[in-house]
């Protein structure tokens, strides 16, 4: 590439996205690439001309292994939705004129559904403008939701802390082992998709009975068999703890969290902010059984805590931003990078580029198949499928007993 | 010692009571005492015989350190208070009685207020009725409000696994940077002593600007002046993320969690269960600014989450359960163990036994000369006192990618 790059971060941010400006970075220094720009809140920031130089932060190898320690978007995220390009051309222009204005010739954009609709839609218009400009999508998102790959980098670590957490609450919750026990419903991100709240079925070990229940959004959630469900489980265990999706629903389609709240906001996407559906759930069962509850949502964390992040995620989130300039070097566009699993013992993954138009707003559920007859669990598949993803661990560096970040001047 | 000895859990769990049970039995196999039993869920199991040995997990060195990275109780726990001793001497007898039967010299109590209310009551019975059996009390509690003793094992990882996940919330909250900011409500444990809350001050770095505002029960909450400060906050800053205690309550004595749900509920103990605290107050913000806001309650994590343990905590735990049988070797009754610190640069702290009069039921509060003039902040007068509470970690021994723990057969 004789031209610069720009890499930018959009969406909800992920315990390893940062692993993959890291990747970005170290390819385009490999080939030679002059400038490695990123932008400051996405392509929001972008069109404001926010850019900075990653040179400046990654220049040593301390500071590319810290940025890789660091949660969240160290670039800044948005929630910036492109719209149609017919009678917004000046948006569309405003793009390519700042990346003529710091001749750079490809972008890359990580982030995931709503994120790679915005790499579909540049790369189209160039295409439809005769433009020479490259646009690649880097796949991130926690929700695991993108199909055509065979997970995102951002799922394993944030699997890793559900698993991880759940345990630690499984321990807590059973301490007491009165004749009555506590039940606690733990609700998990993941608005259709159910890959998150899935990984409560990695709590389970030699160690660890493991969640007693798994709601996911991909089976309709039926309100008298979950009623049933934990009445039998609380007659017959000294702890119960329940898994549940904070998108599960009912038949005729509300989310649960809308039966205890009915003003629900809406984000800038036009979906529904979830929240609230343990504590609804734990509020029935307390009235309806006299048992003791309690409603835990693992809420930003499940995607923040880099300090509990998979080893595996984080580099295939590196190898993803990496592999993403070596294909825009090869003149590729208008693609992301996928993850393509080439065998489970020993687990082994590379990685290809793929169009994007069958990527861009597709959403990929929990295959059916993996979800046990009764409706509330995982079986081996999933865990075949997942296991592998939430392996090895990248120590933070702490200082003054906490995990040290990287972070923009 | 020529008798066996027993040890037992009480209380809400902690990430390290479990290294408590480790240096009992260290000590005790140093002092050739030959069975260190443990009782199972506490003095409510003792009553109904519940033991097991502890040499069937801890006679290799690898279960010690599985036993030190275990989070809760591994012996289970209880919430069971002694009766006063007039017209319930058949329960105080039986204790006695089980004792004699194990040939059991002295009973070692691991909990916080309560459990140490325990400790007193039996250690005054034997000496009302001429037993010769000892009693001892070992501190455990995330709550940090035992007096005499300097800060209470369990208190260092709780505040180490606050900062650190508050650093993390933080760091999330911030991706966005919008020109209208998310106000994010962290809701801490902590009934009546703001120690945990406390802890989110230690979130703070050269990389983070920590928690824009804390407030502790110590202080009476003012809602109007709470209200100002957000919005002051929201006026300055494109983050903000504001911590609260569990047990804030308005002038009137009223806890702000109950000003959501009139029907709070009331453990064993008579204190009421506290929840809810930050969703009320992040409802109100939304309503009265119409900013976006996000309400998070660590929950059972901050009291469970030993993959976060701080190694200075797990040592004092270990310690404190060691030099307890020490002293009961010696001959000591009805005494608590106590932390002692001799010096902050570097931090040293030594142990003794302090009569548990002085401590059963007496609570310990942030000292106001820490907490800043205008009421929601900690000076550095509490940062000297916490931070190296915090330092050093031991690393989980991770299994199939989560931690591993050692369990009851």
């Amino acid at each position: 590439m004789k031209g610069n790059i720009v890499v930018g971060q959009s969406g909800g941010p992920t315990a390893v996205i940062n692993s993959s400006v890291a990747g970005v970075y170290a390819a385009a220094k490999k080939l030679g690439v002059k400038k490695v720009y990123g932008m400051v809140h996405g392509i929001e920031g972008f069109l404001e001309d926010k850019l900075i130089e990653l040179e400046d932060y990654l220049d040593d190898p301390v500071g590319i292994e810290l940025l890789k320690r660091t949660p969240s978007a160290f670039l800044g995220s948005c929630r910036f939705k492109m719209p149609k390009i017919e009678g917004h051309e000046d948006i569309y222009e405003k793009v390519f004129e700042i990346m003529e204005k710091h001749n750079i010739e490809c972008l890359f954009y990580a982030g995931g559904n709503d994120s790679m609709d915005t790499v579909k839609m540049l790369s189209d218009y160039a295409a439809a403008h005769g433009k020479t400009q490259r646009f690649m999508g880097v796949p991130k998102t926690i929700d695991n939701d993108l199909p055509v790959t065979d997970h995102c980098p951002g799922y394993g670590s944030a699997a890793k802390y559900i698993a991880a957490s759940l345990k630690e609450i499984i321990r807590d919750n059973e301490s007491f082992g009165a004749k009555k026990p506590t039940i606690c419903i733990v609700e998990i991100m993941g608005r259709n998709a159910g890959w998150l709240t899935a990984a409560a079925a990695l709590a389970k070990g030699e160690d660890c009975s493991g969640a007693d229940a798994i709601y996911l959004p991909e089976k309709v959630f039926d309100m008298d068999a979950f009623m049933e469900k934990v009445k039998h489980l609380a007659a017959t265990k000294s702890s119960v703890v329940i898994a549940v999706s904070e998108g599960i629903h009912i038949a005729d389609g509300r989310y649960v969290c809308e039966l205890a709240n009915e003003n629900v906001a809406v984000d800038a996407f036009g979906h529904k902010q979830m929240s609230g559906t343990a504590a609804y759930l734990a509020q029935l069962v307390a009235s309806e059984t006299g048992l003791k509850t309690r409603a835990i949502e693992f809420s930003t964390l499940q995607r923040a805590a880099t300090h509990l992040a998979s080893l595996t995620d984080i580099n295939e989130a590196f190898q993803v931003g990496h592999d993403a300039v070596v294909a825009a070097n090869e003149g590729k566009t208008g693609m992301m990078i996928t993850l393509d699993r080439n065998g489970d013992d020993p687990y082994q993954c590379g990685t290809s580029a793929y169009d994007i138009h069958a990527i861009a707003n597709v959403e990929r559920p929990v295959p059916a198949e993996w979800i046990t007859e009764d409706g509330c669990g995982l079986n081996e598949g999933y865990e075949k499928y997942a296991r592998p993803l939430i392996m090895g661990e990248l120590l933070p560096i702490f200082v003054n007993g906490v995990p040290s970040h990287l972070v923009r001047k």
